[in-house]
């Protein structure tokens, strides 16, 4: 599980830093990768990295701004021209179907692969057995979603070579032992399964958040989860102009993975004001408030590693 | 006068060509740059240019196939953005209306300038006292368009020399004597002004044709114009796929320019498939038909120089 951010600015390109996607490679867990934001030449800058447009498998998106958005069509058309042929689902706010389908039907796009909008409300969003994925409404003008990303834990590994040395021998009885259950073998010797399995894997939690002012919501999203993805459009002296167009600043964000304890924070949606040194300077701001703080630039990736229990 | 080539590739972006754009860039006729298709991730490469979004005047779409008109809403947004306030018209083919208005308000793109939509159809697409712009279909399965530039000729200049000599001083009758007319002095003099006017300028003609198969209405848009922009998505071998696809080869472009008597050829929407020396092979196959060829490239510049008669 590895988050790849593929475009780190905020409302226009710029030559440093591209307008917002993120991709969450989830090529282990599930052979995947799955997209938040799709801004205008993601595609393009899919071509310089490792990401293969065919194994997208979900693109979640925010909000409904154009530097969140203008970059679907062009990649859901050319997923399908490079040969895609599985299925990929896109979730979004009311107005994300009446957006692709307009520029793909009114472009002649016929897509071979299945494509599934959804557009979505507070809750779940997404589950199945290996993740949850929920999301809460952020304070943006414009309907803005933040998106928390559970990973199921996994259970424990079957302790082998412990069943063995009592001479049980693998068969369909393993499968219940390693589910936990208690089983009577033929020989009237009795199994209690959870001696036989090693400690559950927890699953890991994210939060990816779409553009917004300081709020609650944001809070418990983020509560406890190992990465946060907040934005910090404006520097901590910007507090005003954050408020006045529904951004954060960077202490807004470090305030937010403070209250939620989470283990990092990422900072993101950086405007072009902000150049070299300054991004130092923006990290430092959040430091004051909570320590484990980074600064995404274009194609840095950050491993999200396991954690072990 | 000059061609700023954008984006030279076909149907999807690679690392080396972005999808279809291109600048005419009039600055000394107008102050303005008028733009030929908007493939996705033009606003990026025109931050590698000298164009300035604000000084775009108007864009002309041939045709609404993604990769000619998915940069369009980024582009129109970053434009306001940045505080481009100028009028700005957009031509293209019908729907281009519903494509534009759509992504614009479903993202929340509130421009700050007047954005003009005009659905073209064969004939004159705008005309004014410096040029006229006609437009013809072409062969691409959907409605794709060509169009023909054509620069109104310049009235020579007043010889002012030879006038002073024959004592006339300036004043309101320079004027009628600069557009040719007959006036006669206060003092008797006749004065033809065909005689004190230098030689007009020659206009410029270019033709700029959207995606096609070699058809006839190409020949009549590019008729002695002195730059022909002709796609060549096929080399000479493939003319079968440019067949099917709707689409050109080298030697098929190079025949619409021997036959419309241009002066130059330049050939562009170059799929990826060609690379580095193959490229030159197409312009060498295109030259065993018409001699005065280029091939296009990203960011490649080709003044437009004025015709002395
Ligand atoms: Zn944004
Ligand atoms: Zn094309």
């Amino acid at each position: 599980m590895e988050l790849l951010f593929l475009g780190t600015g905020s409302g226009v390109p710029s030559k440093g830093r591209n307008v917002s996607a993120i991709a969450l490679q989830l090529l282990e867990e599930r052979g995947t990768t799955w997209l938040f934001d799709c801004g205008e030449a993601t595609q393009h800058q899919i071509l310089h990295t490792s990401v293969r447009p065919g194994r997208i498998e979900k693109i979640f998106i925010t909000h409904l701004h154009g530097d969140h958005i203008f970059g679907l069509p062009g990649l859901l058309g050319s997923r399908s021209f490079q040969g895609g042929d599985t299925p990929l689902t896109v979730y979004g706010p009311a107005g994300i179907r009446a957006f692709i389908e307009t520029a793909l039907s009114v472009s002649g796009t016929h897509v071979k692969y299945g494509l599934h909008i959804v557009e979505i409300a507070e809750g779940t969003v997404y589950e199945d057995e290996q993740f949850l994925v929920t999301a809460k409404r952020l304070e943006h003008g414009m309907p803005s979603y933040g998106f928390r990303i559970v990973e199921k834990d996994l259970p424990g590994t079957l302790l082998v070579d412990k069943l063995r040395a009592l001479g049980v021998r693998p068969g369909p009885v393993y499968q219940k032992i390693k589910q936990g259950e208690t089983v009577i073998l033929d020989d009237g010797m009795v199994i209690d399964g959870r001696e036989f399995v090693g400690p559950a894997k927890k699953g890991r939690k994210l939060a990816v958040l779409g553009d917004t002012r300081y709020c609650d919501a944001s809070i418990e999203l983020a509560e406890e989860v190992d990465v946060l993805v907040h934005e910090a459009t404006f520097s901590a002296n910007e507090a005003h102009l954050a408020h006045d167009y529904y951004h954060s600043t960077t202490v807004q964000a470090a305030e937010v993975a403070k209250r939620a304890r989470v283990k990092q924070l990422i900072l993101t949606h950086i405007s072009s004001r902000y150049q070299g040194e300054m991004c130092d300077q923006l990290v430092e701001e959040a430091k004051t408030i909570f320590p484990n703080v980074a600064i995404a630039s274009d194609f840095m990736s950050f491993p999200v590693a396991r954690n072990e229990k």
